[in-house]
């Protein structure tokens, strides 16, 4: 049995997350339920997208991937599912599923308009435990995707931080600061195929260029560097310490390399 | 298998947690555990009482919720086990079981004196690894409840916050803040039902009438509203804001609604 | 199926615990996942240590234990694996594993080399995914935990802090801070056995002697008291408050028992 994997705002001091899985456990009483985070800052689609993108690769074939960061909840956004490769993605159509979405130019998507699998009373207020819940679970037993609803064409797509290359260089930005204070850069490996040699240097804010390395200690303690990191991506790291605090970054900071 | 709720205020930095599902699993290795929340503030036992009402409904048929929050543990508090509707409890005897039991007159319940259920050496300062993670490993294996003890008449039961109704109104209080500074009321859709009509409008403290609306987005960003919420309570919110921050709102605020 | 139980430092906010847990699903669909903490302070190897020492004897026999706690990940450290009694370790070689590796001579120890086992493109940053979660996921299929790679005879061993016996008292520190502000200290019921009798009181920098009790109401609110707690050891602690706050504890205070 495939697993379902949980991504939302909702934390974990309160019981939403549970009430998710409980509708999930009495629909499929063998579902195997993952958390990936609930501490996505609440509202926060960009980090649910990119914590998603970072992650659902490790899973295997077939596993449901829920994901509720869901701002605009009751209103008019349309709940959508979608099949990407061998997964299977459920969340709001506001831009949550759309970096890996993106990725996947085979992609199917629906959106979720059938009744007979929500749970009921529908509330307005939490279709992570009314709509999205009951329709992972009917997807981890393997019913028919395509009983989601209608196949939809047009859904929001979250705009990817600029990426330019000049002659010597390639410019991005940060676009996600994780829990020790690294910073991922919008830069994966297909980006830095454009420089004419491998990246060996960072340039963020006419601070004194940050050495490429292969791993953290390959600097000093307290020491930036930059390195490609397990998820593929330009990563800016000081070692032991908070990159984003020694060198005072958040999400946008342009940085260039070369 | 029915799944093993947990409900606690250990947190989940230490390896409290842990050592009670690895004594779960050691009696029952199939055992199928999910956490509600771990993070009830210490000792808070009416936090800890509403949320697992809040949640109870959406587990399937034989859940077991084990509710820890237990600041007499090793006192003379008994430890308590009952069975409500298809649902099994088990927690110390403080009033954390109390807001479900009080919904279920044909409940049973019984005091847990069955050494033979317990985890050895019996500790006096942690019940949840020796006392109630094995008393929850039984139940959820079908074994008998009467086993755990004698049947028990008298226990704990937490006051409900108090209801009042006016000719035009009725009055109650802020119960419950959830994560997003939601704050919930102690008005669920029964006590409403005593309004000439829908209810339309809040009034807390002198400020200037809440509007009653479906959802969150009814109102613009930062503002003010009031909805029955997917619990069934009617709740002061803050679209895409904390209305515990913006209106000052704590456990206890009076509101009124008309 | 014996459980897979994590301890790490990598937070809940983001998703690396998810990928370790995707990999290890990947590898063994049935795998049963429990989360020790992830909340290991970033770095601090004693404290993971710590909690893997007391509570590895609550989960049953042929656990699996992944403790990634890895301040050194891509360096010259070597990951190991071991087996202690019947259980399972794996983690970085740096002294997480030793509390756990000292109570049990028998132990037999590997470096973790066969790279068949590894997942591939292997990291050099997330070897808490690409090594430990796979490892992990075949020992709990019973695969040969010679497998693993070569026996290893030496190893980082973390030093436990000091303890001192005088010819009235035994003399030790605090060696873990919990949640609650409990204040665990490093002399567990074998050293309390140097005394004459019984403990009976603990003294800590000149303050008023604390009394030992059974259970913490034995004390009024807010006093102190010292109780051999449910990990073994000798604990201070402040019914209905946090003994680190109140008498000001940090790990390495040093405390003598009477």
């Amino acid at each position: 049995m495939p697993p379902i994997a949980l991504l939302t705002d909702f934390g974990t001091r309160d019981w939403f997350v549970a009430s998710m899985k409980g509708i999930i456990k009495g629909i499929n009483p063998a579902a195997d339920i993952i958390d990936i985070t609930h501490e996505i800052e609440p509202g926060n689609i960009r980090d649910a997208a990119f914590a998603l993108m970072a992650c659902y690769q490790s899973f295997p074939p077939g596993t449901v991937f829920l994901v509720v960061v869901d701002p605009g909840v009751g209103g008019s956004r349309h709940p959508l599912g979608a099949r990407v490769g061998d997964y299977f993605l459920a969340g709001p159509d506001n831009g949550v599923l759309s970096f890996v979405l993106n990725r996947h130019p085979e992609a199917r998507v629906w959106t979720i308009e059938n009744k007979a699998w929500f749970h009921t009373p529908l509330s307005v207020t939490f279709h992570g435990r009314d709509i999205f819940a009951p329709v992972g679970a009917h997807l981890s037993l393997g019913d028919n995707p395509n009983d989601m609803g209608l196949p939809c064409v047009q859904f929001e797509i979250l705009e990817w931080l600029e990426v330019r290359a000049t002659e010597i260089s390639v410019i991005g930005s940060i676009i996600y600061i994780d829990r020790f204070g690294n910073a991922f850069s919008n830069l994966d490996t297909a980006f830095l195929h454009n420089l004419a040699s491998s990246p060996s240097r960072v340039i963020i804010q006419n601070r004194e260029p940050i050495p490429v390395c292969r791993y953290y200690q390959e600097q000093a303690k307290g020491k930036a560097l930059a390195l490609i990191n397990s998820s593929g991506f330009l990563e800016i790291a000081v070692n032991g310490g908070s990159a984003a605090e020694v060198l005072d970054l958040s999400v946008g900071t342009v940085i260039e390399v070369l």
